[in-house]
This record gives structure tokens, sequence and C-alpha cells, in this order.
């Protein structure tokens, strides 16, 4: 398929990538030149903006950091909208409210184009290796002409309804999911340093026992060292669980735990190291008194 | 080794069968008839109390509820002590505080026996299995002598230090994980089911995602149904959260996560569901106003 690729960040270089191995066409645009050249240097073909990524394109895919950016290169001067033909597909991976999934998608569809609302999980090791979780909803003439983009650029593949919407709640839901596991993981880690238990050992026990997690198994080992090189940053689940609590307010639907692992996330930004490595959520504890549980300082 | 092994719940009576299928010899007591005819009817002989159990043993093995259990079944009337030759072994894997650990194995060693603070995770297929996770912590003596045993009941054998303690703060600690990773599990379970996401497809999502997690893999199925056979009841984490608490607001340091996750399960218990299985922490969520996770009745 040609391919307009918009956001070529850190997950959108190896989604288009990953289109790029299957044998897809991608002309893609970021404002970062360093990732247009990345994109030549891999196949694809650089644009001027949105609307020449996408010109005479079957599908727009959109990787950008939240649903204004993604209404800005749908609909914006030069926007995606400008160059797709009609009935194209707009394939968003982006993370955001599941109503401004809805509200996109209802101009989407006024455009005389289909919207695949389509969040992922995996990060960007799922996305180089082509092995992202996809949560899908869009009608059949969406869900289907998506069908050879989604196979290359993912493995576990869910839709989750006929309409857009529900595939962000799921990214949401997950997203509670992975940052509470996460502050869990930090708490843990942090209170077994504390009381004088070597990290290194209280994670090899969590990790083959019942107080396991993905979290602890990925982000864990990370607790261990200064965790700089950010992989995902701490700032991120201050926005995603921000938009978790968010949205139980607005459904009168009590969230404690997830109220409670919000407030890890703000104390560790808080205190500076918001655009450090999530796993560095630890500095929260270690900020109060805690003993460190990193051991390389 | 010739043992005696004092409790014959369900987890002490997979312990005594992968004992007993080690070759070691076992003399059991429990309050319970029921257990001591399982234990004859799988190759031990039932004593009539704990002294009988450990008369003329190598080692005492220690599975009832709590620390005073266990203090009664050493020290009281007709207690394991008085059976035991010296020098011999006690191998408690019940959970309690660090201190109390500190506690009984100092009065252990004053009565000429070595006390080995060994508590487990596994839960009944481990103890079944004989591949439980042991947190031990003891002099040489116990964690030398204690070999036999640990290899028969266990698959992952860790050793948190020379002297009892360490192994039941590590076992608290993995608590704080089982059960926040659970009541993250319950929340995340319940709030996709009250916005309309399938909870069995949410379930299958988080299976293969980050936000996956042990206890996701394990409870999460049980919470699409009614969890009536309670593998482990919700009040076992009333208990060992509450433990946590306690320990946490002694050594000053916050668990805001653990706190939270507490609430959950104190909810869940209030509202009638203590002795279910501790799936069942949903009921907190759904007694407020949840759509169900359920979807048996």
């Amino acid at each position: 398929m040609k391919v307009g690729f918009i956001g070529l960040g850190a997950m959108g270089r190896g989604m288009a990538g990953a289109l790029l191995k299957a044998g897809h066409t991608v002309s893609g645009f970021d404002l970062n030149p360093a990732a247009l050249a990345w994109l030549e240097d891999n196949g694809g073909a650089r644009a001027a903006g949105p609307a020449q990524a996408c010109d005479g394109a079957d599908a727009a895919v959109l990787m950008v950091v939240n649903a204004q950016q993604a209404e800005a290169v749908l609909f914006g001067d030069d926007g995606a909208v400008e160059g797709l033909p009609g009935g194209a597909l707009v394939l968003s991976s982006v993370t955001m409210p599941a109503e401004a999934a809805q509200s996109l998608g209802a101009r989407i569809s006024e455009a005389g184009l289909n919207y695949l609302d389509a969040p992922v999980s995996g990060g960007t090791v799922g996305a180089d290796g082509g092995t992202l979780t996809f949560m899908a909803a869009g009608n059949d003439a969406a869900w289907n002409a998506a069908q050879p983009l989604l196979t290359a650029m993912g493995q576990n593949i869910y839709r989750f309804g006929d309409h857009p919407g529900p595939g962000s709640t799921m990214k949401m839901v997950h997203q509670l999911a992975a940052g509470c596991n996460l502050a869990v993981a930090a708490e843990v880690m942090s209170f077994g340093a504390h009381l004088g238990l070597d990290p290194a050992k209280v994670l090899e026990v969590l990790n083959v026992s019942a107080g396991g997690s993905w979290m602890i198994a990925n982000r864990g080992p990370r607790m261990l060292t200064e965790g700089r090189d950010a992989s995902s940053a701490v700032d991120i689940f201050v926005k995603d669980l921000g938009i978790v609590l968010d949205a139980a307010r607005a459904s009168r639907f009590p969230v404690p735990v997830s109220a409670a692992a919000l407030q890890v996330f703000l104390g560790a930004s808080g205190a500076g190291f918001g655009k450090h490595d999530d796993s560095q959520a630890t500095r929260f504890y270690e900020r109060l008194g805690a003993k460190k549980v990193r051991s390389d300082q």
C-alpha cells in the first residue's frame, strides 16, 4: 500500500520501518529533520508536510504525541486530509481520550475518509520488531483496509468495536494497569531496600513468584541503576494516569489505586526526574528518606 | 530425614506430601481430624500433638496460620520443643512479622535448637508440586540442615541472611507486590467493564502487553466468574497488607499504593466477601456502582 506516515519519533520510526520491510511504500513527515533523513536512509520518501506525505496515498498512519497534534496534522494548514483521496484510510495510533477519537473519527467520516482508532502497546522494542499490540476500533471499511498495515506493524491485533473510541478506551485502561504496576514495582523495591534487603535479590524473588509483573521484570533491573537512558519518561505516566483520573472522575468511578500511583509519578516528576526513565519512580521514595534501590552511586 | 510436620491445611498437606514423595519420614499433627486421616492415607503417621509428632525427629516443619499459633505449637503444653532432640532444626514457613521471627528464633536458639525463618510463595499449586519459592534466613547450621527439606518442597530457594527475620521481611515485601498487583487487576478489569469494554478481551490484551502481571494472568479469569471456590481469600490480603502498613508506619516509610490497595480489600471484605476468592476484590467496585466484571449472573 501507499502510506503517508506522520510522526517519526522513536515509536513512529519503528512502525514506518516495519511497513517498509513488509513492502509498503512510505512517504513521511516530521518536524525533526533528522527523522526525515532517517526515513530516506531506510527506503522511504521525505515530504514537505502532511498533505504532501499523503498525496494520493491509500492510507495515512498517525503517530504523533496527542489529540491536539493529531487534529493539527489532519485538519490544519497543509493537513493530511487535503492530500488523501476520497475513501482513503486514516489509521491513528495516537494515545488520546476516547472522546477525542470519537470526535476526530466523525470529522474524518464527514471528509469522506475512513478512520481506525488504533492505539498500541509494546514500546520501541515492539515497534522496531513489528510485534506491537493494537487495540483497534472502527467500521468494517476501516478495519478491512487496515489489515495489511496492522499485520506488518503488529503481532496481537484486537478489535473493540465498529466505531472510533473503544480502542482509545482500551489503551487508557491498559495504561492504568501499566502505570499502577510500575508504581507497585517502585514501592516494593524501595521498601525492600529500606528494610535492608538486597534489591537485586528482591527482584529475583518477585520474578519467580505471585508478586511478579511485566513492569517488575522490565523496569526492575533499570531501578538498580541510574536510569539515565529514558526509554519512556516518568512524565508519560503523569500524563496517562492523569487521563485515567479525569475519565474516572467524569464517570463517577473511584480508582483509589490509580490515584495513589499518580502521586508517586507526580512526586518523582516534581523532584526533578520527569524526563528520566520511568523506572526512576523510585526517586519518590528515595527523596522521602528511603535507602536507595540503585547501586551505582 | 525424620520430620515432625505441624499444620496440615491446604498448604501444609501439599508440603508434607512433597516431603513424603522425596522419601522423608513424616509424623504430623493438626487440630482437624480429616487432615490427620489424609496424612495417614498418604504414607505419614498421625500424632496426638506437636511434641509427639516431633519426638526424636531431625526437624520440625511449621505451616500454621500466624506467629501466635507458631509460638503455641512450639512452646505451649505438649509443644514441639518438648519432643525435639538437642540440635534439631525448626523450619518455619509461617507468614509472620520479621520481629516475631527474630523473637521465635532467639527462643529456639536458647532451647538448643536451630531455627530457619523460611516463608514461601507459590500457593497450593506450588505446595502440591514441590515447586514453592522459599525466602529463607538463618545460621549456617539451620540452612545446611534444611537443604534436603527445602529441595523436596521448593524450586526457587533464596537465602536472605544468617539470622531469622529477613526471610519474613522478604515475604512481607512479596505480599505487598502481590496484593497491590491484585488490587490493580481488580481496578483495571472493573473500570474497563464500566466503560463498556468486554472484560474477557481486556484480560486478553493485558496478558500480552506491558500491563500484564502474574495476578492478572492468574486471578483475571476468576474475576470473570463468581469466584465461589476460594483458593486464597480476600481477608488474607486484608491481613497481609495490614502487616505491610503497620511495618511501614513503624519505620516512617510512606507506601501510598499499598495504602490504597488495602482499601479495596477492606471494602470487599466489609461488603461481605471476606471469605470469597481474592479475585472478588472486584466487588469493591461493583458495590460502588461499576458494571459487573463477572458474566455468570
